[in-house]
């Protein structure tokens, strides 16, 4: 189990890391920019919850690989973005499946550091969310997960199904696997059916 | 005190999560992002100085009214956001209590994790600011507490009065109140007669 | 050693929370705002890091030297911004010492909470490019050091031959002086021949 945790971590990971690099590369920002925005995209999101949880160093400062995969990441969106761009309905498929672990591998990490349920499943959240959330103020756009892609709210109701799995006893695959699932799921039919959140009453004409 | 002091703060932090759900709605940001921006102009001041002084988890993270009042906060924001436009005058009295009251137990909370004085006063203002401060990047604009709003000001001096008050070996009430009604007062009088802080010498002209 | 240590890294943050407070004059915003900027210029680097690695409360936070030196900055700029315009270039200079003594400085601080050597050359990076990140994304702007200047390679790579040293065994100065002086000099190459980093392949005619 804990092997294919990490090598889906890291998958996830690259996923968020080229979603960065691309933002990056059509701003454009130079070559550091780029691998900037990779690593705060692929790793942001971890971070913020490890920091808020108290789980300092964030474990993504401990293991090498983990600050590899991002820097690798932005190089071949650097180098190869003309490509990239014309497969980024698939790289698409691997961020939702990086958005389906990291909120519910978030929730349950929060849940170890004593949260209650809901502070935890928030946490799930924030882990999903963060990386894409500080790509985005860093490229002088407001994000969009809170505006235009149906993001935050898959992840938080992946994070919830984990919670309620711990909370209801079950181990392991139990905990992670329905979340995850579910949350992927629910990203990618909404991204192929152009799902949107509601507007505010009054406001959806802009 | 102990209740007093926690029902002050849940409406301090409902004032400013419908501070950052008004806003929100106005981009017009999606459901969530009108929640998200709820909860992290609410709770992200109070996250700011919990993370920087090493209190992690936050207190709010150990609390589900701290994450429920903000989210009933964007939930009616989001619904009703043209009656509460109609009173944003009434809900700024709200957010200037808030203000008061963060500046000063964000001060005391500081001191008692082995900040020193200027420290401790500095981390009280920003408790008080960095809701607003998170809020605004968020939004994609400049912070208004850098450039509009005499909000700072006061709840520096508000923090400064708290941490003065403690220094001389005071207590309870008579460190808190002083400097919460000062910031408070202040806050609403500079609000009123529309007093600015003073621009660069030279650039007033912009 | 010491002594000087604290004396350079003192100048290094004024010099930086002097750039915040002149693009906070420039935009314009109030006092409060230059102030504001000047603070989270000067020491929003070492507070990333501090925070990331979990040494908090950040050192900066326990020193009021390291609250003064950018309050006094930032008072300077506020007042002074034409005189300071015309010196911006011998400003850069103090910028760039900053700069290379905050990428050795914060490599090193990693290293002793506990990071491996990549992770702590990252954070050096992190230390010394942090303050002028948070000031752009303060002031409404894409970090420069993203898109314009050579600055995070540089710091990057001093970062990455104080972590060398440290790990070859050396000591004190040995670790820190190369580094420094080599992160300076190439930054200051770079900026007295309009060196800039490349953009992405095809990007470069925007």
């Amino acid at each position: 189990m804990s092997t294919a945790l990490v090598v889906l971590d890291l998958v996830g990971i690259a996923a968020f890391a080229l979603s960065g690099a691309l933002v990056a590369v059509r701003k454009p920002l130079d070559v550091f920019g780029v691998l900037v925005l990779a690593g705060a995209t692929g790793l942001g999101g971890g971070f913020l919850r490890d920091v808020l949880i108290g789980a300092t160093p964030p474990a993504a400062l401990q293991d090498w690989r983990y600050l590899l995969v991002p820097f690798v990441a932005g190089l071949v969106a650097f180098r190869f973005h003309p490509a990239l761009g014309r497969v980024e309905r698939e790289i698409a498929v691997f961020d939702a499946a990086g958005m389906g672990l990291f909120c519910v591998t978030g929730a349950v990490k929060s849940l170890e550091y004593g949260l209650e349920p809901p502070a935890a499943a928030l946490m799930g959240m924030v882990t999903a969310i963060g990386g894409g959330v500080i790509r985005d103020v860093l490229a002088g756009r407001v994000p969009v997960v809170l505006r235009e892609e149906l993001y935050a709210f898959p992840a938080l109701l992946g994070a919830i199904l984990a919670v309620t799995a711990d909370e209801a006893g079950l181990h392991g695959g139990w905990v992670l696997i329905p979340g995850a699932v579910f949350a992927f799921t629910y990203r990618m039919v909404a991204l192929r059916r152009g799902w949107q959140a509601p507007l505010p009453p009054g406001m959806d004409g802009y």
